[in-house]
């Protein structure tokens, strides 16, 4: 072959060395041109094109680089041999079904938070500031996440949770799931996890995807009974004591020390406190952390910033025993952290501002009003003295209880009325659960809550 | 006891309800407040302490709450019994040593960028854009990224990369790492995975911290080989196609088919295409990915932000097959995405805005010149004839070898000189690799080559 016809379109959004190697390509895979072929030489392809050599240069050297020509010194391009090569399948698009945003009427939903007070601006002028002060930020930083950051939380976390630790061992990653998996990665083959039961779903679903078998431990009025976790055989508990999920039970000191007591039992039992919404306590101070009473060794707390700020800005944080920490830099001192650095500078300099404490006392006070209006709502239908609220003195959401044909309907109610709810049978992993409306309240406008709870509880009277 | 004696501190930084509270649990904890203790009433402490009842009602209903004190009705409140408790251990904050930032005369690092390119005036205005007008960006978005990050990644993939997927196939993850974890955790139990030997250890370190087996796969001039893959018994092959890590090698048309077909011949196996680099081919349009030569159907494509954005920014993305994703939505669906939404968002009108091929041809441009620049200092060396310098085609490090004793001077001169270089021969996991130094230009100022190499090559003559 002398040369080719090729229609090059000068005004195409494609380059014109592109189209050429697109054009040879296409030819050598269809067999148009056979192996051994020789291509017409640069000068004389450019020459015929009216093009550049340079461009014809360019196609040919891409050609060169992926096997689909080679050049014999002195003679010129010669087609390869993948005639041979296995019939390439054709290409077709899946369509993976997502799945579509549902609307609601009403939507009680629990991960929520309320976005008229998130500070826009103070956020935005702070990671402004970060991108245009620290150009050394684009470098990859610790595999922990960034010195500034852990130490404006380690300053946090003693002041506001009573956790003890230095600035070593805190671990900041992309939420609580990713730290989970790492923890997950840190103790023994075979050792399995303790969850509370109803509890956490998407606790459960990292454990086991991390290949480790899950034990469901019962609750009584305290929390994860001690009893069951001892016979459970497991070596990890996973527990939220500050405000149980979904119950809402605050765990006693007692209970606390009877737990620390199981992990201390043995080598190589660690709790891991999960102190999600610990900041929404609204009477008075928040319980302090297990982690603080103990001291760190058989405890690995943790925490997020998903209620705190946004279920959307992804830092998480752990605070791992010296033990773990060791084990965490073998197996993943590699790995880079899993947070934007400018975003983690970005909230160092929100907590050192005392943004991140003026939004909390901004916020709990939203949420408590909420709250009250929510609990007085309820309490002013004609049925109230049939429901049991609890749950109410912390975290971001209510457990309504009543007789069973009362949740029942209110269930259909919301259903038939598209009104969000969740229901604690829901969680429970194993065994016939309680059933209870669970509402969250965080981000639902108060102004809704009367004609929601109507509509749920149309029947009661 | 009818009353204590405290020293409220009106002007400390903690109120006063915590002061007492901190108080009398100290005191029932040290034992000094003894087990059915009656506590003074509410009224009578705050007459005593001269403080309003409301701040003795919290610190009590904290007491209560945290299980350290109980209540009788019409009668008061008591210590609980918690004599019995674990003796807690005393406190000790861990100093877990951190390794420290090394600082180098010159710094031949590989995992770097050009900082001074770096659109922070645009990504900085991008993300105040979004933070100010997406309030609804602060709630929980898809497990998998944001559907609009998704569909610019598509027409980006399709356009620069050949890349055949629809949206709804791509996830974007915080790492390579990340992505990777999830990968291994979407193939059935017992599949080792083959890794090209020379390769890149961090992957090596995800897929051993999965739990699963790693085959090392030597490498010939075309990248690994075909023929140990399939003696291998590997279900998963991870390669770097586009630029193979460390050597550069590009891999052509006739290797890209022969692992298209090894995967083809077994059900479940694919091969994990890490496009790293890709978009720093010097020669011409990048070789298209092997995912669009075949379809997608066993092939999972992988890409990251680190190199082409900063190492900093963590958002990666995977394109999985069909089947994959399937399996993706069962395991992982109830997680949340790792990537921030503002961050998404902002990379989104990055990339819709045309800003990331701009900056792209920007740093193109100043990567070939530093290419260019540091070959031709090697070029310059008097005992430049006895060196080979390979992997300049694309990527942005370069591959030097030479006589033995050439390059071994070369690293004890970079040791002694505290000059940082990587070393072919650590890239190695089994077997006795070649030795060759690797040199990363991409963000070392270009007037340091010479100095730098003059020192690493003192001896060369």
């Amino acid at each position: 072959m002398n040369s080719f016809t090729i229609d090059l379109k000068k005004t195409s959004g494609s380059p014109l060395y592109e189209q050429l190697y697109r054009y040879i390509s296409g030819e050598i895979r269809s067999g148009n041109l056979k192996k051994n072929e020789k291509l017409p030489s640069k000068k004389a392809l450019a020459s015929h094109l009216n093009i550049s050599q340079n461009t014809v240069e360019t196609a040919y050297f891409m050609l060169m680089q992926e096997g689909y020509i080679y050049s014999k010194p002195r003679s010129g391009y010669y087609v390869c041999d993948i005639s041979d090569l296995v019939p390439l399948p054709k290409v077709t698009v899946p369509a993976v079904s997502a799945r579509p945003e549902e609307k609601y009427r009403y939507d009680f939903r629990t991960n929520a938070v309320d976005i008229s007070s998130f500070p826009f601006k103070t956020w935005a002028k702070l990671n402004r500031e970060v991108v245009y002060q620290s150009p050394e930020l684009l470098f990859a930083g610790d595999v922990r996440g960034d010195r500034c950051l852990r130490e404006s939380l380690t300053k946090y976390l003693r002041e506001f949770r009573g956790v003890r630790c230095s600035p070593d061992q805190i671990v900041i990653g992309a939420g609580i799931e990713y730290l989970l998996t790492l923890v997950c990665g840190l103790v023994g083959p075979g050792i399995s996890v303790a969850v509370e039961n109803p509890g956490y779903g998407r606790a459960v679903s990292v454990i086991t995807n991390s290949g480790r078998e899950v034990k469901y431990i019962p609750l009584d009025s305290d929390g994860m009974r001690p009893d069951l976790l001892r016979e459970s055989g497991a070596g990890l508990a996973y527990i939220t004591p500050s405000h149980q999920f979904p119950t809402g039970i605050i765990m006693p000191i007692r209970r606390r020390a009877e737990l620390l007591s199981w992990a201390a039992e043995s080598d190589g039992r660690y709790i891991i406190e999960d102190d999600y919404n610990s900041e929404f306590n609204f009477a008075g101070k928040p319980v302090p952390a297990v982690q603080g009473i103990e001291g760190g060794g058989r405890v690995i707390y943790m925490s997020t910033f998903s209620r705190t700020l946004a279920p959307s800005i992804r830092i998480a944080y752990m605070v791992l025993p010296e033990e773990l920490m060791k084990r965490f830099f073998e197996k993943f001192g590699r790995y880079s952290s899993t947070v934007s650095r400018f975003e983690q500078h970005t909230l160092c300099r929100f907590i050192d501002g005392g943004h991140l404490s003026r939004h909390l006392n901004r916020v709990k006070h939203i949420y408590r009003r909420r709250r009250d209006r929510l609990a007085s709502t309820l309490l002013s239908l004609p049925c109230s003295p049939k429901l049991r609220i609890s749950g109410e003195s912390a975290g971001l959401h209510l457990i309504v209880e009543g007789p069973e044909s009362l949740i029942k309907k209110a269930l259909d109610n919301a259903m038939r009325e598209n009104i969000r709810v969740f229901r604690l049978s829901d969680y429970y992993f194993e065994g016939k659960g309680r059933e209870a409306l669970i509402l969250g309240y965080a981000s639902m406008p108060e102004e809704d809550f009367k004609p929601a709870v109507e509509l749920l509880f149309s029947s009661c009277n």
